[in-house]
């Protein structure tokens, strides 16, 4: 359905985005999604797509089902609110998908905000939720201050060990802006996202070093590393330029999205990977995740917020560079040049994603 | 009044705790503040002292002085609130000192938290407030999640500029455990504290790469480099290794600080050094705090909570370690061990820092 272009020797080709979020809320239909849910679904995942972070997006998605077929993915969840306070609340997603848990939790934060000035929200028992931007995003429309964070599969050591005990636990901050786009920082709390090794394993290309260890700790440049044992190492890279502040970030995040709400946390959360097994002994249920919504008139009136953050962004954006380096970049704009690029011209997809959703196409009786 | 021992080649002499925080206070009470405030600011002041954080201890109290002499500090502010909904507040701290101003703003925090949940306090028109820490653990005693952070003197340059538009801005989130000491976080948003850098001057030794840049962008390992318009570098190093993430996370402290609140942001903190002028097109009053408090059984019964961190910390204090390296450091356990050695054994300072606090002594007639 797509027109083919060459990327870094590779076959990649094009798809309208209207086409992909069809197709992926069939496939989350065909799984026992109720549409409503199976919308949602769909439009998290590609928002992943047309944020150009395309490996929380269609890339995943034989994953979900996956994890479905091994009754590890509930398509049709209660997700309910197990415990509050005024500007608090705990979820339970009943084992769904993340991709409609989190929107849920989220919409409760937001509605705790509206009446509390903030609302934060503990969630357990979910599945990987996609971007973490998609659901901070959400506070914008609001005049509120979104933040999305989430634990996931134990890849990364911390400082000085062997283990992989904490996951790339992303953090998202979400803050709005007047005239300027809003600030939107969504990152891993490693040197490297997984799926920048994902992109260096396809290209078998190596690793800058600090990104990934050996097995037994030492220096690797591999990208293939995790498969021999090795483990991702948090942003800071070694311990004289801070990777025990990385491992401070991912474990804060970890706590958060798990202790506070009871699900699984450190190296008992479940892979996302159907063909590993969770742990034996778990210490809570599912994955968790933690949001928060701020009103940003419970501190000052809007208008004049975002007249200062236009302020703080425009100074920013104009500092001037080291010679011959790009323009400083404001957190978000790369992302929301990729949404806009890709939903004029359609979504690029990976010939091995484009192959993995034609079996998944096969399978249900859609088209792709 | 101390015991002389010798560090690293200079001599170091170590004073009893209740003595300096006596010194402290008396200062204090000289340059105007309230015998209330004295004991405040010296108790936060002597805390980074204790817990090892030399730079942002009784180091630090001339500096204070000075500010207090450019009138850039007022000794007896009317810390007042000035806008609040039932979990948010801002807080206008009159000029006053950080050390008064950050642990009573943290007290409206507590204190919303225990009516609705979670307590977020913004702060604007203060000062300098010691270290991150002690205001975020304020929230331990009350089984509530403490957060803290500060914008700071603009040192730091984004990934790919040469212009300093960003503090250090440190993060600190303490959370409560059971048996199990607490967790605190509390770190810089760069790859090195500036107190590092000091250690490094006093030492006369080279900086590792990807702590500093010069004028002109390019690596440096000089630790005098910020004496020649050079920078510090966000929490990644470089780009590879994700120093645009440690930009977002300074942004991040930046703006919920002072943006929020309506204090300076970026290049428009005011300087803490007294001999450098604030500058003169102010876009706000004073520096700019953030603190959250969140109380636990507002998400699950605290005796759970704390059993699950009691586990968690357990089973990361035990992860199987890189040969030759020591265990892995939960957040929290060196500063602890610093606070338990200090109280016993004295407090170490400089003889540097001693000269400063014996000058101090003479001017105000006080016994060093």
């Amino acid at each position: 359905m797509g027109f083919v272009r060459y990327f870094c020797g590779m076959k990649d080709s094009t798809y309208p985005y209207p086409v992909l979020r069809q197709f992926a809320h069939d496939v989350f239909v065909k799984i026992g999604c109720s549409p409503d849910d199976a919308t949602l679904a769909a439009e998290v995942l590609l928002n992943a797509d047309l944020r150009g972070i395309d490996s929380h997006g269609l890339a995943r998605l034989s994953g979900y089902v996956r994890l479905w077929e091994a009754k590890r993915v509930n398509s049709q969840p209660n997700v309910r609110l197990v415990h509050e306070s005024p500007s608090t609340g705990v979820v339970d997603g009943d084992q769904g998908l993340g991709l409609v848990v989190g929107p849920k939790a989220m919409s409760v934060a937001i509605g705790k905000a509206r009446t509390c000035g903030t609302g934060w929200v503990a969630v357990r028992n979910s599945n990987h939720f996609g971007i973490a931007g998609h659901h901070a995003m959400m506070a914008l429309e609001h005049d509120m201050i979104g933040i999305a964070m989430t634990n996931a599969s134990p890849l990364v050591a911390p400082t000085f060990s062997i283990e992989r005990l904490l996951g790339t636990n992303p953090i998202c901050v979400a803050i709005p802006a007047g005239e300027q786009p809003a600030f939107v920082a969504d990152f891993a709390t490693t040197t490297a996202a997984n799926g920048k090794l994902e992109i260096l394993q396809r290209k078998n290309k190596e690793a800058p070093l600090g990104w990934i260890q050996k097995k037994d700790g030492a220096a690797s440049t591999n990208p293939h590393e995790l498969k021999e044992g090795g483990a991702l190492i948090p942003l800071g890279s070694d311990r004289d330029h801070g990777s025990h502040k990385g491992f401070c970030l991912g474990a804060w995040v970890d706590i958060f999205s798990a202790v506070l709400s009871g699900a699984n946390y450190g190296p008992w959360v479940p892979p996302f990977v159907s063909f590993l097994a969770p742990p034996s002994d778990p210490v809570g249920l599912g994955i968790g995740h933690f949001f928060g919504a701020m009103r940003v008139d419970a501190f000052r009136p809007a208008s004049e917020f975002k007249q200062h953050m236009d302020q703080w962004i425009t100074r920013f954006r104009s500092a001037k560079t080291v010679q011959g380096q790009p323009a400083v970049i404001i957190p978000g704009d790369p992302e929301r040049e990729a949404h806009a690029e890709r939903m004029e011209k359609g979504i690029p997809l990976h010939e091995s994603v484009a192959e993995d959703l034609k079996k998944l196409g096969q399978r249900f009786q859609l088209t792709f």
